[in-house]
C-alpha cells in the first residue's frame, strides 16, 4: 500500500473496465473486484446462447485485460456490502478492501416483476452461465422431440417463447428461428425442425421501442421474414412448467426465455441511498451518490436524467462514458479542480435481428436490413476485447454465414443426470454428481 | 422401421463413431445412442483442462458428424441396461430401442481403487465437464492465492499434485507447469506464480510405462525441464481436503488431479458376462460376447489379448479399429460369410509433454522432443473431427505458441456461489442457484 489515494472498483463490466483504464495513468492505486475472473462482452451473449460462439470467444480474464496497468490489482471476490464510514468494501469471505474513492459498477439483471419463481422456468440472459443454460435448453428441446418422435412416432410441435421485445428478445427470437429453419434442419430425421414455432411477446405496441417507430416496424417485418410470430400488446401474467399465460390465454412452450424488466444489482440498495423501482441509484450529476462525494455509481445501476429530460439509457456506451467521466472527476479532485457534470453522448444505436437483418439509428440517419447488419457486425467485432477473440469471432461468423452451421452446439451434462422434461432440466448440469459439497472449514488458498 | 437388420450402437466415442461410419453403406438401420449430444476428441481434453482450447473446439455434435449417413439415427439418452432375450436397449426414461445387432462402446473412466470418495477431492479427466471443472480449480488456486496475498500479505506456496504418470498425467503436469511459469506469470501482482510446485506421482519405476524405457527416461527429463517434480515408485494411500498421502508422507496440495486406474463402463457388467477386475468384458476374438454372437463390445470396455499375448491397449486407434472390424463382421454375417478375428494394428504411439516436448515410437523408430512434438501436433490436428474445429484449434495453438497465452482462461460460476477453499469449490458452479430442481412429472418433449 502506498500513500496514493486508493480507488476500489466494484464490477468488471464495461463501466468498471473503462474506469480502470482511465485511472491507469493517474497517481492512484486501483483495486478492481469482480465475482467472475472474466469480463463478458454482453452484446454478443445471445450468440453463445444460440450456439454461434463459444463462451471463451466473448470473454476475457479481467486480469489479462488490465495486466499492463501497473497501478491496478484485480481480485476475484463477491462484494456483499460497504462501510461508508470506515470506507471499506466487504467481501463474502469476510475480507475487507479499503478505499478513498469507490466506483460501484455492478450492473443489472432482468426483473420478474415480483415473480422471481418464474426464473427457473424462464431464464434471463446476463451471464455466460445463463447463455450456456439457454443453449442447453434450446438444443435439448430438439433432441428430446427427436427422441420421442423416433421411439414413439409421435411428433409433438415445438414451441419457443421469448418474453420481451427489446434488443435481447429480438436477437434471441431471430437466432432461434434461424437455428430451427436452417442450422439444424438437415441433422434431424424424425422431426421437422423447420416447423418449430417461435413466438415473441412484447407488452408495448412495438418491438425495439427505443428506436424510431418506422425502424420498429421494419424490425417486426424482418423478424416475421425469419419466421418469428411477433405478438404486441401482450403481457405475460403467469409462467408454469411447459406453458405461459399471456393475458388470459395459456400458450404451450418447450422453452421460455425472459428478456424484459430491469433489476439493478442489490449493491445499489446496500449503499443506503435513494433508488428507483428497479433498484437503480439516483446519482448526482457528477455520478457520486448524495452525501458521499467519494462514492460513484455508474452503468446499468444508475438512474439519471439527461439535460433533455430523457433518462440515460442502460447501454454499454453509457456505462463506458460514465466510467471515463468518473475517472476524470477523480483526477479533477486530485488537482483541486471542480468536478463536471456527466453528459451522455449518443453515438447511435443499433439492434441485430438475424442473418443479414438489423436496424440502426445514427442521429437523423436510419438504416435497415443488410447495411445495418454489416454496420452492426463490424462495430461489434471492432469493440470486442482482445485480438484473439476478435479473430476467432470473425472466423466463426464467416463460417456460420457460409455454412449456416452452428459451431458451438454443445449440451453439457449427461442425459442421465439431465431429467427428460425440459422444465426439470432447468436444474443445471452437474459434472460430478458424486462430489458432495465440502465443509466450510479450511484456509483461503 | 424397415425389414433391414437394426444395429444399435451404445456410445458415440471413437469406437461407436467408427462403427457407425463403417455401417453407413450397408443394408442396415443404425441407431446410435449417447448420453451426450457431442463426441469429444479425448486426446485433446487435457488442453481444455489447461485453458488452451475451448470445449467447443474439441467436441462436435454426434448428429452433425453422422448427418450424411441416411441409415443412421442419433438419439440422446442414457442406457441403463439390456434385455438380451428380447434384444432391447433400455434407456433411463423407460424407453426401449430394439436391435438385431448391438455394439456396446461405452468407454471407461478412471478407477479410485475402491476409494470413490477420493474423486470429489481428486477429479479425473474423461468428459468436457471434467475438463472445465479441472480448469476452474487450477485457475481458482491462483486467484485465491492472489487475493489472500493482496489482502493479508501472506504468500502461501501453491502446490499442484497429479497422480498417475500415464499420458494424461504427464500432459496435465507439463501443461500446469507451463501455465504457472509462463502463461500467468505477468498477470499476477501479489504472488509469484512461477514458484508454484507441480508434483507428478507415479506408482511404477517410470512414466509413460507403455513406451520403451529410454523414451520414458527422456519424458521424465523433459518434464523436469518444465519444472515438474517427478516422483516414481510412489503410491497414493489416502486423499484428504488439501493434502494427499504418498506412502507414509502427507503432501499438501491446492489442487489434486487423478490420472490413473481404469474402470470400464458399468454397462459391461450389465451384459451379464465375465469381466476383469477393471470391469472390462472378456470378448471373443470376433469381439462378440460369449454366447451372444449378436452383441459386440469394443473400445476401452474390452479385455482382449493379441496373438502375441499382449493386451489390446485402451487407446483410440484400437477403438476405431474395433469399430470397423465389428462393422465388417456384421457385413460378413449378412453375406453369409464367416466372421474373422480382430487383430490390432499398432501404427505407433506418442505422448506430448508440453511446449515443444513429446516422445513418439513408430515400430523400431523413436523420436524425442521437438520433432516428436511436431508429429504429435499434426497428427492430432489431422484426426480432429470437423474442419472448423481443426482450423480453430490450429489457430489457438499457433496463438498460444507465439504469445504463450492461454485463450480460454474462464472460471464459470460466481466467486460468491463458489466457496473460498478449493476443496469446497469442488462443488460444481451453479449458474442459477435460484432455480430449484423440478418435480419428475411432465411428458417427454
Amino acid at each position: 500500500m502506498t500513500e496514493r489515494p486508493k480507488v476500489a472498483i466494484v464490477g468488471g463490466g464495461f463501466g468498471g473496465l473503462w474506469a480502470a483504464q482511465a485511472l491507469a495513468k493517474m497517481p492512484v492505486d486501483v483495486t478492481l473486484i469482480d465475482r467472475k475472473n472474466h469480463h463478458v462482452f454482453q452484446p454478443l451473449l445471445y450468440q453463445v446462447a444460440t450456439a454461434v460462439l463459444s463462451p471463451g470467444e466473448i470473454a476475457q480474464p479481467i486480469r489479462r485485460i488490465l495486466h499492463r496497468n501497473k497501478n491496478t490489482e484485480v481480485i476475484l471476490g463477491e462484494v456483499v456490502g460497504f462501510d461508508k464510514e470506515k470506507r471499506l468494501v466487504k467481501l463474502s469471505g469476510g475480507e475487507e478492501v479499503g478505499y478513498d474513492y469507490m466506483v460501484v459498477a455492478a450492473g443489472a439483471r432482468h426483473s420478474y416483476f415480483g415473480h422471481d419463481e418464474w426464473e427457473a422456468e424462464a431464464p434471463g440472459l446476463k451471464t455466460l452461465e445463463d447463455a450456456v443454460e439457454i443453449r442447453r435448453r434450446v438444443l435439448m428441446a430438439f433432441e428430446l422431440a427427436e427422441r420421442e418422435a423416433y421411439l414413439t412416432g409421435v411428433k409433438k410441435p415445438l414451441n419457443f417463447v421469448i418474453i420481451g421485445g427489446g434488443p435481447t428478445g429480438v436477437e434471441l427470437a431471430g437466432a432461434i428461428a434461424d437455428i430451427a429453419r436452417k442450422a439444424l434442419a438437415k441433422d434431424f430425421m424424425a422431426i421437422d425442425t423447420t416447423s418449430a414455432r417461435v413466438v415473441l411477446f412484447e407488452g408495448s405496441d412495438r418491438v425495439l421501442g427505443t428506436f424510431a417507430s418506422d425502424l420498429s416496424e421494419s424490425a417486426k417485418k424482418q423478424l416475421e421474414d425469419l419466421g418469428v410470430e411477433v405478438r404486441l400488446n401482450s403481457f405475460v401474467t403467469d409462467v408454469e412448467e411447459g406453458r405461459v399465460k399471456v393475458g388470459d390465454e395459456w400458450v404451450d412452450c418447450d422453452v421460455v426465455l425472459w428478456a424484459t424488466g430491469v433489476a439493478a444489482s442489490p449493491l445499489g440498495k446496500a449503499l443506503g441511498v435513494e433508488t428507483d423501482r428497479a433498484g437503480r441509484v439516483r446519482v448526482e450529476r457528477d455520478l457520486s451518490i448524495p452525501g458521499n462525494k467519494d462514492i460513484f455509481v455508474i452503468g446499468d445501476m444508475v438512474s439519471l436524467l439527461q439535460e433533455n429530460g430523457e433518462p440515460v439509457p442502460g447501454v454499454s456506451p453509457a456505462a463506458m462514458q460514465m466510467g471515463e467521466a468518473t475517472a476524470a472527476n477523480i483526477r479533477r479532485d486530485l488537482k483541486g479542480e471542480p468536478r463536471v457534470k456527466f453528459t451522455y453522448v449518443n453515438k447511435g444505436t443499433m439492434a441485430t435481428i438475424g442473418r443479414s437483418k438489423a436496424i440502426a439509428e445514427l442521429g437523423s440517419l436510419k438504416f435497415k436490413g443488410f447495411i445495418a447488419w454489416l454496420m452492426w457486425l463490424f462495430l461489434h467485432v471492432f469493440f470486442l476485447i482482445g485480438f484473439r477473440n476478435r479473430f476467432a469471432v470473425m472466423f466463426d461468423w464467416f463460417w456460420a454465414y457460409l455454412t449456416r452451421e452452428r459451431s458451438a452446439r454443445l449440451i453439457t451434462g449427461d442425459a442421465g443426470e439431465m431429467p427428460v422434461t425440459l422444465s426439470q432440466s432447468s436444474s443445471t448440469p452437474d459434472p460430478k454428481p458424486a462430489r458432495k459439497p465440502k465443509s466450510g472449514k479450511g484456509k483461503v488458498r
